[in-house]
């Protein structure tokens, strides 16, 4: 069974999970945006869902395999968060 | 009074305008996109809300003036609309 992921949050049928980001600027939500297209663009997949504004991002991603979350839609997780470390 | 843009869906209060995006691939969706982030850089604008998924974008503008919609909007929709026109 996959861990859970700091901050994202298991939701729905077929499951998604979800997190939540904050910006204090435009530029700030701008650039995790740029960097999160390119992360999709190397790992092949691109979140189900992002909706954002001028200081904030949601992001959905959803069950790979339609049924249940595992460690890859997790893995993808931790890699998003990685973004906001290592991005500033 | 503002006169009304093609597909775009004048909605709620504040009021802002909406319109729904389709794209046959993620590739356009993305360029779209980033058309869409220098052109709000260029007016000095972000739209309200940005929600996209692959193949899919629903734009939000909200009324500058918090209270109703103006040219302003309906002439930054058009300039949206634009984007598809000239980015293919």
């Amino acid at each position: 069974m996959a861990e859970p992921v700091n901050g994202w949050e298991a939701r729905g049928k077929p499951p998604t999970l979800f997190k939540r980001f904050e910006f204090a600027r435009y530029a700030e939500t701008r650039a995790f945006l740029d960097a999160l297209a390119e992360l999709a663009e190397q790992v092949g997949t691109h979140p189900q869902n992002i909706n954002f504004g001028s200081t904030y991002a949601n992001i959905t991603l959803e069950a790979g395999n339609g049924e249940s979350l595992t460690e890859t839609e997790y893995a993808l997780a931790r890699r998003i968060d990685g973004l906001i470390v290592s991005g500033g």
